[in-house]
């Protein structure tokens, strides 16, 4: 069969608030082949990714990421790493367009899932999909106090895991850092995983990073997560030989596969953190955890948004037993949670598991998504090449 | 002084052909600050570059480039860096954000010099620019008998150095190859110099790649530029290895300063080589300039298209006496050419001089440019955010 329609909804809360709150907007991808329909979501930036997958042709290696999807015959599961090689080929110069197949190849491995009447992991080679420790993913109060409550609540919610970042943290005062970590491990209680996210505030600053250690340290953190841009491996490398027990953790920037490998290569993260709607996929997701797993570095989910997002940052990992820590956004805006009839709930144990419902598992709430729908039209030359579609099942 | 106006215009052949002509088309960026005017490009798909200029925002670190260059203050070139370090950081989720940002400098940096009546070099801190010697940069022809005869027209135009790439080379036999780089190194003559560029044809596979190794030493080639793609570093070691005198080329992928970085250092390339409008600009460029510098790597300019981009892409290394060759399109589509009145021409010694007029040194010719105007909309929520501006001195 062939892949016939490719189709793209912007969809957006009706106020984006200036926070790191990553569940504020969605592109939704809709890829159709044959009689299967397949979604998918790509994170961050909607409109540009809209453009890069409609943009008129600038060379024969710069071309809109659909010349290279559209049309595609799809018979196995190998067309899905094919179309992905053809989009990284003829998009060469065109930065925008990972992020745009991201979404494209998480539809197509639902799609795939759907007509071969299997999970998506199971597509992946997985024998079985182990559950998932979920970690209670929030940002930072705006006061210590405000960090506090949060880390009580999230204790009182069952969650034996969290992790706190963004807001006010790296930019202000170390007191002040000190006190949102020591609020956030009092709140957690003394046996909870603590996780700290800094951002990329400090950029390369080794120093300014180097003084958090002590509180980090002192509080029991797991991981200190993007301290500095993804590029900056030396500052990693070194931040990481003064930090001990607390392992540095990065990934989410990474918009290829190989990038990632460079932080585990070069940077020595030891927690590698992949958003499958951003790396391009499912499918350099998954090349990345057998990577990770190989040189004994733990892969983790990147997931700030919907539950669609979420499948799909799973199954990666899912059959990997030894990585069993995952990312579970637990205040996202309402159009995160509405897109989605149906949840990754907790079980009884407080553990996640990734749907055994074909695909990625999810069932689309379409009237519900429409409420989102931000009408969107784009003309070149007199000539409109993007206008919402109407967002049919 | 404030930045009061940021235009951008995307500007196209009537026909882009599916070859691997980078100058095609472009997008012209237009930076007014108090009564003075810069003018900066960026490389490659326009369309998506507006859309991360103007799109809505998604969440704090995901804002358009334009929040954080319209309205900034421009008082002293310290400003550009800071502005730039802005778009890293809001944007910094957004993909396109560094291509975009790549024209905004581009122009900071022009106007700037128009303002302290100082050519851009100047202002980098260099005392003086030295002459480039310019490489013929072309794409292979359909044959070898094409390729000999385009080789020599190139002779006879005078250059001691040219670069054959793309086209039909790497994808075929390995005959084919062999026949190419032969036939360019007869046309060219044996003093030439040569280089060859595989435009990232083999991904990976170093054992496509050194099988052309033999051809490549046999016939004197300086470089062979990007046989695998950015990220590919272990492959380009391992080449680097097997192919003695011919060194590796890259980075012209490079859209952050430290990618380039990365590259030197773990890629082990011996000729880094940078396009000012796609890293982020002249600023991170000369950055890299100066680290290659150090580490004993020769700094090119990567430039496919207009004089102005070849202007700002041979600033960064301008007063570096010991980089002494630079990239130089020798048979650009008519709009590269026509944007400017007047282009950066070889002297009597076939060396080419960077301007020591104030800023980039460059007269835009507006309509010229007007000719190749598209007009451009987008829409979003039923809003106009971004429509062609009038394309005014």
């Amino acid at each position: 069969m062939k892949i016939e329609a490719v189709d793209l909804y912007y969809l957006s809360m009706p106020e984006v608030l200036d926070i790191g709150d990553g569940s504020q907007d969605l592109l939704l991808v809709r890829v159709q082949a044959g009689p299967y329909v397949g979604w998918g979501e790509c994170e961050a930036s909607p409109l540009v990714s809209i453009a890069s997958y409609v943009t008129p042709m600038s060379h024969s290696a710069c071309k809109p990421v659909r010349d290279s999807v559209l049309g595609q015959s799809l018979d196995d599961v190998s067309d899905i790493a094919r179309i992905g090689n053809m989009v990284r080929a003829n998009s060469l110069d065109l930065l925008q367009a990972d992020h745009t197949l991201s979404g494209i190849d998480i539809a197509l491995w639902d799609l795939m899932g759907k007509r071969l009447d299997a999970p998506v992991w199971q597509l992946l080679g997985y024998e079985r999909a182990f559950p998932k420790r979920p970690y209670a993913s929030q940002l930072f109060g705006d006061t210590p106090q405000e960090t506090l409550r949060q880390a009580e609540a999230t204790r009182r919610a069952g969650y034996i895991a969290a992790k706190f970042g963004w807001g006010p943290f790296g930019i202000g005062e170390l007191a002040t850092d000190v006190a949102h970590v020591e609020a956030a491990r009092e709140g957690l209680g003394p046996e909870a995983t603590l996780l700290i996210d800094a951002g990329t505030v400090w950029v390369d600053d080794v120093g300014r990073a180097a003084a958090r250690l002590e509180v980090l340290r002192r509080c029991q953190v797991m991981w200190l997560e993007e301290p500095f841009v993804s590029g900056a491996f030396d500052a990693y490398r070194a931040l990481g030989v003064k930090a001990g027990e607390v392992r540095m953790a990065a990934g989410e920037g990474s918009h290829t596969a190989d990038q990632a490998k460079h932080l585990i290569d070069y940077a020595g993260v030891g927690y590698i953190q992949i958003d499958a709607g951003r790396i391009g996929g499912i499918s350099p997701a998954t090349t990345v955890a057998r990577y990770a797993d190989r040189r004994g570095v733990t892969y983790v989910n990147h997931t700030f948004t919907s539950h669609l997002a979420l499948s799909a940052s799973l199954q990666p990992f899912a059959g990997l037993a030894g990585h069993g820590i995952c990312e579970y956004p637990v205040a996202p805006k309402s159009l995160a949670l509405d897109v989605t009839t149906n949840h990754l709930e907790r079980d009884a144990e407080g553990m996640i598991h990734v749907p055994d419902a074909p695909g990625l598992g999810m069932r689309l709430d379409l009237d519900a998504a429409r409420r989102y729908l931000v009408e969107t039209e784009i003309r070149v030359g007199g000539r409109v090449v993007y206008r919402t579609p109407e967002l049919a099942p």
